[in-house]
């Protein structure tokens, strides 16, 4: 079997892009608030938006399963307020629980967290409890920075975010750390507040005890851990600079990297430099990058093309496929597990 | 012959920083402001503060020529104003200018700006040239974000940069980007912020036309490009998507990478990827990792090493060393040749 760690609904019908411009139209004084129960996706729009998108890729590239949560790119927490946010959050979980509830057997649920800066992520430990309780999606997606581009939030190592760790911990969810859109001129989102943020992650990681605090709080790292791997040996020199723990002791039973790095090239460097339970399957399609590479004559994102033309045991290529990914979203496993029984 | 493009002078005697912090102090309401003229560094002081570090590391690892600026973590923009930068930038400069004239085989400037958040890049163009002019210096370091860790310039691709960037084409000098410490405590200067800014500039410079505009301008990027050529694909892909040139076309003639990858894996990726021309020496010591790899028993910054140990021909090691060096800084190519005649 083959899971996907890392897929957004980039294609919902674009009755929900209104639903979100005249929300924030509402914010700013234009217009009023849109009615929630006003928003008619039909379950035919829904799979009309997947069939040619995501379930044909998954066909085409021989993909299972994906872990399907909202645009990251439009979950923007740095739009509007909490209460905003919130709505906007509800709108998109609700819209992915319809999502897998009519293709179970293709996805499997993450949700977007109701975040807004400088607001407590107490609000957010409710949506996820909804989420896992009410629709049973499997973990979410935290975002480091609400502020989109200002860095206005405290480390995720902070106290700040304890009060969301203990629910993560309780409902024995991971969380993929993952920004949105950027508001920061300087920062092109899937070119580089992404990167960034997946860098900066880790080095906060580094740098404290947090998983003495939370042994078993669980992060991905997409975008193949953004630039740690590549720089494998600065971490590695740093942490010793610094007196810390060895990378696998302090950081590395609790930080996993997905595969969304689109070329052969750096899956080459992932699975050379970081151990391989700490890998998972992702291809983060239908998203950042569409387009065909023209040195390969396929899609850039066909991230499974890298893995499978890896040279390492079948057992190391079962794990990073499914392996690793049950093993750190236990609640997806224990579904495939009474689904097969 | 090998020139290492980046190193910092780290290791200056104390009286530097006690310098610093009276400037600090004084800016902030404590004490007088310090007597640039009453900063006493002695000769003998300089090259005790080389002969046991940089001077040592040099005969070592058979390294030349080091390419020696002002410590960058230290050139904090965002601290104090720009009466402040300024006295600070001269002072640093200075300093750097002495330890050229006292081995000028071993170290050629480059020289810090002195860069304040919200101020005009044009006293920048200012210093550079004196640098340039009086000292001999070859390049500078260009910092995208004076306010540490905040983002607030716009980017580099801006035309507000365009004054400083008409100074660069005059002098015929490239700048590395190179951000300092970070007063955000989101970011870690060494394992954050400097790999953020590497990114996050490459991305700028695909999104715009800046190089046509400055069609000789050249830039480069440290810690071997942050994630980019890590991630390669997804940059080719993106500048793909937004039907911009292919990045040979639009960056590549102006974008260079150094070698500051502390592992062998990261630098057989680097030149797996990069061509060959667009990559330049270096090493940052004494600098971010000062310890040993426990793996190979060597220290991490110990660059040479890695690029001594790839399957590549002599002549692109060659270019890396020296040839491409020589090429994106002409004012050290035209000095090393009338030192030979």
């Amino acid at each position: 079997m083959i899971i996907d760690c890392h897929g957004h609904y980039t294609t919902a019908p674009g009755e929900l892009q209104a639903f979100r411009d005249a929300q924030i139209a509402a914010f700013n004084g234009r217009g009023a608030t849109p009615d929630v129960n006003k928003l008619a996706i039909s379950d035919d729009q829904i799979r009309e938006s997947l069939e040619k998108a995501q379930l044909k890729l998954q066909r085409e590239r021989g993909t299972d399963l994906t872990i399907f949560s909202p645009r990251a790119s439009a979950m923007a927490h740095h739009v509007g307020d909490e209460a905003v946010s919130l709505a906007w959050t509800r709108v998109c979980n609700d819209l992915i629980n319809r999502v897998v509830n009519l293709y179970p057997d293709n996805f499997v649920g993450v949700c977007q967290l109701p975040q807004s800066p400088g607001v407590s992520p107490t609000n957010s430990a409710v949506e996820l409890e909804r989420c896992v309780k009410e629709f049973g999606f499997i973990g979410c997606n935290l975002n480091p920075d609400p502020s989109g581009g200002h860095w206005t939030s405290p480390p995720l190592t902070d106290r700040h975010w304890y009060p969301f760790y203990e629910k993560m911990v309780e409902l024995d969810v991971p969380a993929m750390v993952h920004v949105s859109s950027s508001c920061n001129a300087n920062f092109h989102a899937t070119g580089a507040h992404y990167i960034n943020a997946d860098t900066t992650a880790f080095m906060q990681f580094i740098q404290s005890d947090l998983f003495k605090d939370f042994p078993t709080l669980r992060f991905i790292i997409p975008h193949g851990g953004g630039a740690v791997p590549y720089h494998w040996g600065r971490y590695r020199g740093l942490a010793q600079d610094m007196k810390r723990p060895p990378l696998a002791e302090s950081v590395m039973k609790n930080v996993f990297f997905d595969t969304c790095v689109y070329h052969q090239p750096g899956i080459d460097l992932l699975t050379r430099v970081i151990p391989v339970e700490n890998i998972l399957f992702g291809s983060e399609m239908v998203g950042a990058v569409r387009g065909i590479d023209p040195t390969t004559g396929f899609n850039y994102d066909d991230t499974k093309r890298y893995i499978d033309a890896l040279a390492i045991p079948a057992e190391a290529k079962q794990a990073i496929f499914e392996g690793n990914v049950r093993r750190i979203f236990p609640r997806l496993d224990a579904r495939l597990k009474q689904r097969a029984a």
